[in-house]
């Protein structure tokens, strides 16, 4: 273990910000606004990109354009695009747009699994190896988040053996990566630094990113936590989309640019361009008619009223 | 030196909103407001306030009412308010107020101390040396913010031994206590940790606190990266005061009640009562009249917004 102070290496950054930064949007948004920010954020060099879900429309009418966009986009070279699914019928979907990664949901909190999905835990972990084996009859790699890792709304902190737990299940049904999700904003960076610190001694590191929101302001401190213990993935959000539209600073996924911005500030290299970046969450801004919560974002426009 | 994962013991938080927080502060704040916030946040448990500056009512026409503020708060046992003065008048103005301890300000940056203090470091550091020992001939404790320690908009990073050098010096000068501070969040964590380690290598860990913006949205894991390294003293601001008024988001120090949720959220004691703490935060964007930007504020919102 190293100390934080010696902190180097690379990571590299998930963007997540069409999938879980819009699926709150109220609003539908443009498919072929969608498919220019998926591809201005490839532009800037993110090589894995969760460009929408295949859910039911009637539940998420946001993602109804699903099929539409994994089509528009195809597979360029060295870029994962991903797909979001909650079960067979989604998976199977998926699976004939063309898209080439899939990404599923488990949770460890059993009331936060019957309100998301409507399946206890276990059953969501018989999809699992299900849509798993789906996935890989078809040439297809298949990952899962892990909602409520660091905790849930409802039954409090996750204990580290309950993860632990998971993991272990998730993995012997051949899922290949974990998303170590934090949708409510309720880690803290002790917790993350432990919780990640044993989930590397226990599996390969490679297997796992960091999926974390800012609700509580914790996001970066967070993330840093995480990258310390060894987590190299880091998902997060252009503009930091995916919080609530109607109050000013609440801020749901991190924002990609300003993990981007405190990894390099560390001299901890993410290979994305910045002023690309930059320009796709300016973008972003831009198709949702609305200041989004990044602080680099808000920067820009401190600067612009100074001038 | 201790992982990240261990970290553990308690802080203390040092409110300086009421100062560093509103003296950006365009619209004239009423005396009576300052010492309602003032008396509120010393209800809420914070024992080391800066509450005012004694300064030139032309340049900072927000703090004209130094005088009676300190009067009016007086000295309540076990509680040191202190008020940020720039130069020997000040000093001299401060000390005849009855407050019972002067903050000095010295940059790093010859350019930053131009334009904050119109002197060069050398000439701030002659008037630390008569500002001391004002303070001592008259039985008050003297401590001075260290700007620019972590980077000047001007003159880019400071060099480590930039800031031993100078530390040497405002000791032997005299000066008790040392912020270490960030103004225009230029820190980034790894940074903080390396500096803050040699720091507490150099001196007595006791004789600083760390004072960091948000501007670029690094100042929860700048905190937590100087925590880990040592530092237990935390300078922040009720509310986030101190933010461009103009900006949405657009944060200046970090927010006390942010600091102090991350701390006790990872068991790290800041002895503060967290509902008068949050009461303080609410009556500060009364008094503002407009929505402050900490996190946890913005939360209090989204749960209006649900109701």
């Amino acid at each position: 273990m190293f100390l934080l102070s010696d902190l180097s290496g690379d990571v590299l950054i998930r963007e997540v910000g069409l999938r879980d930064g819009l699926q709150n949007e109220k609003q539908f948004v443009a498919t072929e606004d969608k498919i220019r920010l998926a591809r201005a954020l490839t532009a800037a060099g993110l090589r894995e990109i969760e460009i929408t879900s295949f859910v039911s429309p009637k539940a998420v009418p946001q993602m109804r354009d699903a099929k539409e966009i994994v089509a528009a986009l195809g597979q360029p070279e060295g870029v994962t695009y991903s797909a979001l699914v909650v079960n067979r019928r989604g998976a199977e979907d998926a699976i004939a747009s063309g898209v080439k990664e899939l990404q599923y949901v488990v949770s460890c909190s059993e009331t936060h699994s019957q309100k998301n999905v409507r399946m206890s835990v276990d059953e969501a972990l018989q999809q699992a190896a299900i849509i798993s084996d789906l996935a890989k009859e078809n040439g297809l790699t298949i990952r899962t988040a892990l909602s409520a890792t660091f905790g849930c709304p409802f039954e409090g902190k996750t204990s580290y053996d309950r993860v632990y737990d998971l993991l272990e299940k998730l993995f012997s049904l051949g899922v290949e990566r974990v998303s170590l999700s934090d949708t409510a904003g309720l880690g803290n960076p002790r917790q993350v630094a432990q919780l990640c610190q044993g989930i590397v001694a226990r599996f390969p590191e490679d297997r796992f990113s960091l999926h974390l929101h800012d609700t509580r302001g914790l996001g970066l401190a967070c993330t840093l936590a995480g990258v310390w213990a060894g987590i190299r993935v880091i998902e997060s959000s252009i503009g930091g989309l995916g919080g609530c539209p109607f109050v000013p600073n609440a801020t749901g996924n991190i924002a990609t640019e300003d993990v981007v911005y405190m990894m390099e500030e560390m001299g901890i290299s993410t290979g994305l361009d910045w002023q690309q970046l930059m320009n796709a969450a300016m973008m972003a801004e831009k198709i949702l008619g609305r200041d989004l919560n990044s602080k680099q974002l808000s920067l820009t426009r401190i600067l612009q009223c100074r001038e």
